[in-house]
């Protein structure tokens, strides 16, 4: 598979110079580009990594003088993260499964499977399932008994559909996620100490909890169009509604999401990210790494948390948020600033307790 | 599959009113519920919202006018989180597995399996394995060597169960969970920077590390009765000893708990919090969401750790604590609130220090 | 299998006494051992667990009068981590799996499989893929086109491969692991919240994103030879360039390590740990539990990070670190101490302004 700087310069929207009949293979990084590589190096620091590069074509900063950097070809994109999204796209081959149903799957009989889908290996598909038109389920898939895949959906192997779990089209679910496991939620016969604790704000740890009733999950996991889905994330069911992710959310690896969730259209949900039982989040919303979000909490839209955040209270839209417990962003760089101060603060309360101390002394 | 409001009454140990020969398919949330449904809504804050509702019955909170409400009939649990398991559990079917051996199955002709066991679609069960009677494996499930599953086990698709890991009756384990993977312990050949800490307590960066040898886990994890384990978490083996897992703990998603570490029975161990090799816990406890617990601690019974705190010394029993590092919680709090004060401290000594420089400089 | 104590006393480089032919079936901890163990016990404070055991022969410190203890024999090391290595390696005879290709497996008809490797029940090899000799995948794993797999790896059952990875020598890849899912990479069609914050340090939210573009991954993961990765740990692929993990690194459960990031060699990573895109991990780094490291981040060799902390910032070589976010940790130490402290520092600033307010109002 080889692409014309034109054609890649057009899929880009972007400015070529050059030859731009060359076809280039795949897109490479200055230190291990070959002849056939289109190199990328998008912003002028990167001029002298370029001095050895065996590439013909590179993918440079506006205005980039590429043929005194040596290539015949160049194309020039304004914005380079964007350009990446178009580049890579021109180059994604995407998996390898042939279309059909593999013969070492378990299909349901009644199962409905649409038109040009592709079942790899090991993949098991419970009764009532719907699976639609050119989905994908790469191999080691699980789809409970009358789960929904919308159309063009492209499902990693080892990935866990629970029952009545509905996910929309063009979803792309990586390798070994969790989508409809049960909510964590249990009570005590008996009033226990966090239950006490969520109901009058202390903690009583003299009631002791003898043993845990199960709160089942009656609800299930219902998921938009557009949505990914990182490797190892665990979406848990809603109790007796359904735990919710909008249209265009982004979902990275490794992140846990509570029964009861609602999440918004167009947010990203970093790493390690863990949202408990039944918070609320609204559209476009990031967060960072390893943020938390205490149960039942509420985040309004277009609110920014920053990495490693813990949010433990309500936040307003439009919010840029950070710290443990977060804080608007402005106010914890002031505290975080101040508290590096704490030092000289320290010493100037000690001479001034010297300086009163001696100036009443000798008053 | 129906319920008549006298028979969910029942259930919940609950009264009733209005026609309780009245079948009803499943709860639902005000918004959702149709015309068989029994609509939950049982704090008074939620009345609004039934203004709409179709459905004919209601489980509301004690003393709701469930006839001017609109309903035909209605229960009243007196405790509503209480109430909620006994709801689910009337009306949760459970997985839909046939009994007996799935033939895309593969079982070791040396493995035991008990009566009514259900084998589902690439289930592999290794030499000398033991099922108990009524267990459930869902699909996709590993059993190592020697392994024993209690009676009425639920193992949910892509669960790892090690060889030789014993786990007790009534356990549920989620999708894609991990116990028995060996436990992540390595030791250089000389006296490495992390073990020279660990020995004098200060870390010496000048060791320098070329090669860490491996400590196998001849261990295995023991898990008790009525356990429940959450997707994608991981138990490692223990060294020599045993890993433990007291029975009636719960775990959720995402969790790791690291090699020797001892949990008492009837703990709450919320999800990714992360439990390092060798520590123990006592009974009753509850760690909130992404608690990290460092390893050889000891954390007592009866304690209640906040949600994204480190716990990095031990923990005496009955103690409430939260931060980073983890305090008792009172004083926790106090130190928050103190920070928050901050910018007034400091601009308190800024103006001490100008009234005490001019009244030296004027004395 | 049994190991007498001669033989396990060369093994150890350590020395022994009394009857050395005494053949010992497995080490156990003084509460469980049983006549045919050999108890381990390499501290003085253990010696009164030794009461009641019944193993004959021990593991003892120094020095230790293993006669008067009640043992047959005795091995003595120096140093108790590293005779922990020798121990369990005597005594692990690692997963009992058959030479030879599983009937219930898919491999394709071009992969090349190494001399005496042995594949599972249910793995599924892709086209192209390359099986190292002596290689053992135990079941349920994936491993993508054109993969490569060093000899005498050992892969755990539902570990997920993706295509192109390179893999090295004698790995270890723990059970549920994801090694090249894509990497979590997207931009907006106009400039975004955080694309604004990324290039001008401040976050503005009025940006509405209303649809996120996918940044494809074409790199691929390079892993070199000696690795440990840990149970459910996910390293995402590269986007042109590979991700790369350097030779002796051992990799805990539920690791995320983004796209484009480069680890070095022998570093240590602990559980819980998140790496974000395009950070740079030098050599013999420790990275303890729950650490987080921003996007982009530096990280020089031969540093230490303390477990929950949060590195925002590059980290020169040499450094020992703590906190969120990481401060060098002495520096840190002393911030946490006087952050203890300030509720005496409020309490003297207080009866500062009460005394300069009173000796100002009778001057």
């Amino acid at each position: 598979m080889t692409v014309t700087i034109a054609e890649l310069a057009a899929a880009l929207s972007a400015e070529a110079a050059g030859n731009v009949e060359l076809a280039v293979a795949r897109p490479a990084p200055p230190d291990s580009a070959g002849p056939d590589d289109i190199v990328v190096a998008m912003l002028p620091k990167y001029a002298r990594k370029l001095a050895d590069c065996r590439a013909r074509a590179a993918i440079l900063w506006p205005g980039a003088d590429y043929a005194a950097l040596g290539f015949e070809a160049a194309i020039f994109p304004e914005r380079p993260r964007l350009a990446m999204a178009g580049l890579t796209a021109a180059f994604d081959a995407g998996p390898d499964i042939p279309l059909g149903i593999h013969p070492l799957s378990d299909v349901a009989a009644d199962a409905v499977l649409g038109a040009a889908v592709a079942i790899g290996p090991f993949v098991s598909i419970g009764p009532g399932a719907r699976i639609g038109d050119g989905a994908r389920l790469l191999g080691h898939v699980s789809i409970g008994a009358g789960a929904e895949i919308g159309d063009e959906a492209l499902i990693h192997p080892g990935v866990r559909i629970g029952a009545r779990v509905r996910i929309g089209r063009r979803a792309i679910i990586h390798a070994n996620a969790v989508i409809g496991a049960d909510g964590f939620s249990f009570v005590t016969a008996e009033r226990g100490a966090v239950e006490q604790a969520r109901e009058s704000g202390r903690l009583d740890t003299e009631t002791r909890t003898d043993r845990y009733l199960r709160i089942a999950s009656l609800g299930s996991v219902a998921i938009g169009d557009d949505v990914e889905i990182g490797a190892g994330s665990c979406i848990d069911r809603g109790t007796i509604a359904d735990t919710v992710i909008g249209s265009g959310t982004k979902i990275d690896n490794l992140v846990q999401i509570g029964h009861n969730v609602v999440i918004g259209s167009t947010c990203l949900i970093c790493g390690h990210v863990g949202i408990a039982g039944s918070a609320e989040i609204g559209e476009r919303v990031v967060l960072g790494g390893k943020v938390g979000v205490s149960d039942h909490i509420r985040i309004g839209s277009d609110v920014v948390v920053a990495g490693g955040s813990l949010v433990g209270a309500n936040v307003p839209s439009g919010s840029v948020m950070m710290g443990v417990p977060a804080l608007r962003k402005d106010k914890a760089a002031e505290l975080l600033l101040l508290g590096r101060r704490l030092p000289s603060l320290f010493a100037d309360v000690e001479t001034l307790k010297k300086r009163v101390s001696n100036s009443s002394g000798s008053g």
